[in-house]
């Protein structure tokens, strides 16, 4: 792995606190990292390296579970690679300075001019920094640079496009690390291994043997301290345009000539160009937009989303989205994949269910046997499992025709977490698991008729109770194709 | 459920003792027997009705679990139905006696004259009982009459074509119930659910995507009491000739149109019709035969087949037989089939193994990772269980891919025993799961070249310790195909 310098924007908040000083460290202990590495935080605060690594140290305490069993040298040589300068994002001259002090330390380390910078800042700052960079001479070395951001990328199709533009004045386009984090989980990551290790899932991944694949992302949290954000982006923004069109992506994709970043990721904007474009007239056939109101979880009483502080009573927002999708191809034509997202629903669970087709049910009929369809489940948060739902007689019911769910989990408690997987990947200069721009371009274009439908107020916003899987309409949306969700 | 007379040919016997009185008794208390039954013991003993009940009593007592949590009157309600007779299977008049018996039970129950005769005796007298059941005119009623015997159906064709024919003077082909207590495993039953009631299955289940089936029926004991028999039999009449081709039969068949007894059987005999036939001189090249010498299961020594009490030094006797079959026809061409059967093996275990076929590693290989063939493993016994072997990135070892199970098994306590759902199939007038003529007949040709390939002593006869899976020459079987046992 290159040595490098690593610098964060964004130091000093939440998510370097809560997930990347705990996953470096994980890379640490694995011994995961660059031989030589300076890690620079930048951030708005006068600290000085000492308090920054004091800082590191209490995020390590808060939300690493493996600094607990190791020795104190060990977080003292992993806090030793910590440095911090004070920096102003629209400020150049601070970049000039952050250069000095960057050369210095590759001179001390004899370090090659290898520059990752990882943007953990408000979206607004994404281009200013990008600019700076390269103004400052920051991004001109012999060695290599990389741009890690996370998203939103852009607000709709426009706004990424010109983001994309500014991005790359300073950056070329492989050096750009596009952040979905849903990428990282390991489930996900398998998705790939699934489809294409085994002969015997790959035989059957089209229409040919499946009906229809269902893919849920329900949260039971309501829009908690993000009303701001979350306001003005809404479901479709927050998790579909992203999220789940990235899980489509990787369900439907087609075996690649390579495992390589290019080939995957080239499979995946084939899934994209192949999505069957919405017309803003059949937005509303194929898509339910909702918005939870009063309702219980877990026993308690929550508000409705406009009674949340910070939510205007007045409030449109979408905080559920339901759709039918079609790929048109020869793979998956008349197979429609539905999606399903939402805050405030019933739990908390990420999966894809690939219902396949039950085309001998007539040979059971006869007999009075009810067969239900072959399922494949997997689940990938917040536990992640491989299940299989298939038809056996049961020995103890008259060998009745009942379905069986075999299953497998990993064990939770020791599955790394996404940022470490991610973090590894963008150290290692391996961009499989980030998003390509092109995927970016393409999903908000098949996006951008929704949000045009959405300002128009041409659908129906449906209310559903909080703690539910949400509105009717979303069940309706797929008994229209004679099909329930799971 | 038809009313019935059921007439118990060696009442007094093993068998009756250890299965048929407890698996009668729990249809009884599952309420699957008719509202009317007479059940006539016979045997060479002269008991009485109470006599033999207080036999059937004592059975319950040490072979049934169910027995030991009921009330002492529903035992007393289940004896009621046993009465007893003596009988010399070979004197006719005894057989007119048992008539006037029979006729007046039938005529005070009110019950039709329907007639089950299960010949629990050995298989030299199924012929002299069959006729004195024609002559005497017991098979001639109103009702129905059926035939219910077990295997060994001949030691060999001409045997069995003899025995059937002398059968057939007595009995219809439909009225003859041949017992493989293998088809009355739940778990075998299930194939039928697990092959035509899964898609997802069906659609893998052919030389498109298996690359071979591995199918063993191991043993752990040795030749035990039976050393009369065995040294005559061998492993090739005692397992082959049945349980493992009913075994193939039932992997290999196609979807029937319809799920009857005729369908069913009409395409497991389709199997053995397609089923390569060997010639004497290549039966050398696809069959490998065994003895066991000394050995060593479960820590215990144990003694060479030779030195069995019982048994001459001399014998060549086949106690392990390992083969390879082929299926000539569109669905199965190119796809071996390895069966595998001994005693005083390593373990108990009746198992099938889908193997299939390989065919992505060239993408994975680039990456030097391995990825093993997914497996289906059926197992029958001693405990019944569905597994699926497939491929996972491990995110505990770095995102490896290492091979998953997934797997379902039944609550061995509470499944059934073979004989429950055979006798209730046999009392139903269900054929479904007993071995029709026809079957017997192509099993018995298709083994025939190996029985003169023995006689003559043209095949070596491998030696294997006790407490392995067979001899070294059962591995290279497989391995000239470039297979191994899983």
């Amino acid at each position: 792995m290159d040595s490098l310098t690593f610098v964060l924007f964004g130091a000093t908040g939440d998510l370097a606190k809560r997930k990347i000083f705990p996953s470096l460290f994980n890379l640490f202990l694995d011994k995961k990292m660059p031989d030589s590495l300076t890690i620079i935080g930048l951030g708005r605060r006068e600290w000085s390296d000492e308090v920054f690594q004091k800082h590191v140290e209490k995020s390590l305490q808060s939300f690493s579970e493996r600094s607990k069993n190791v020795d104190a040298y060990k977080i003292k040589e992993f806090l030793r690679f910590f440095h911090y300068r004070p920096l102003d994002v629209t400020d150049q001259e601070n970049y000039k300075q952050l250069l000095n002090v960057i050369q210095k330390y590759e001179q001390e380390l004899s370090i090659p001019e290898n520059r990752l910078f990882y943007l953990s800042v408000a979206p607004e700052f994404f281009d200013v920094i990008a600019l700076n960079i390269k103004k400052s001479g920051l991004g001109s070395s012999k060695g290599w640079k990389r741009l890690v951001i996370e998203k939103p990328f852009g607000h709709d199709l426009k706004s990424a496009q010109e983001l994309n533009a500014k991005l790359r004045e300073a950056f070329e386009e492989d050096e750009i690390y596009l952040i979905d984090h849903y990428l990282g989980k390991p489930m996900v990551q398998n998705l790939e291994a699934l489809a294409f290790a085994n002969p015997m899932l790959q035989a059957l991944w089209s229409n040919k043997h499946i009906s229809n694949i269902q893919i849920t992302a329900s949260e039971t949290v309501g829009v908690e301290e993000r009303a701001d954000y979350y306001d003005q982006a809404g479901a479709i923004r927050d998790m579909v345009q992203n999220h789940l069109l990235q899980l489509v992506m990787l369900t439907a994709m087609q075996q690649p000539e390579k495992l390589s970043a290019d080939e995957i990721r080239r499979q995946k904007i084939r899934v994209l160009e192949h999505l069957r474009p919405l017309q803003l007239d059949d937005v509303g056939k194929n898509l339910v937009r909702g918005q939870y109101s009063l309702g219980e979880i877990n026993g308690e009483s929550v508000p409705s989303y406009t009674a949340e502080p910070g939510i205007k009573p007045s409030s449109m927002n979408d905080t559920f989205i339901a759709a039918r999708l079609w790929i048109d191809d020869a793979f998956w034509g008349g197979v429609p994949f539905y999606i399903r997202t939402g805050k405030r629903m019933k739990e908390k669970s990420t999966r894809i269910v690939i219902e396949f087709k039950n085309t001998i049910s007539d040979l059971y009929k006869e007999k009075n046997e009810k067969t239900p369809p072959n399922l494949l489940i997997i689940e990938i948060s917040p536990n992640e499992s491989v299940l299989l739902q298939f038809n056996s007689k049961n020995p103890l019911n008259n060998s009745k025709i009942e379905p069986i769910k075999v299953t497998f989990s990993a064990n939770k408690k020791d599955v790394p977490e996404a940022y470490e997987l991610l973090l590894f990947d963008a150290l290692n200069g391996d961009s499989t698991f980030f998003v390509q721009w092109k995927e970016v371009e393409l999903s908000w274009k098949w996006v951008q008729p929704i949000l045009e439908a959405f300002e128009q107020n041409a659908l129906l916003l449906h209310g559903y109770s909080a703690g539910t899987m949400g509105p009717r309409a979303a069940e309706q949306l797929l008994e229209e194709d004679g099909f329930n969700w799971w």
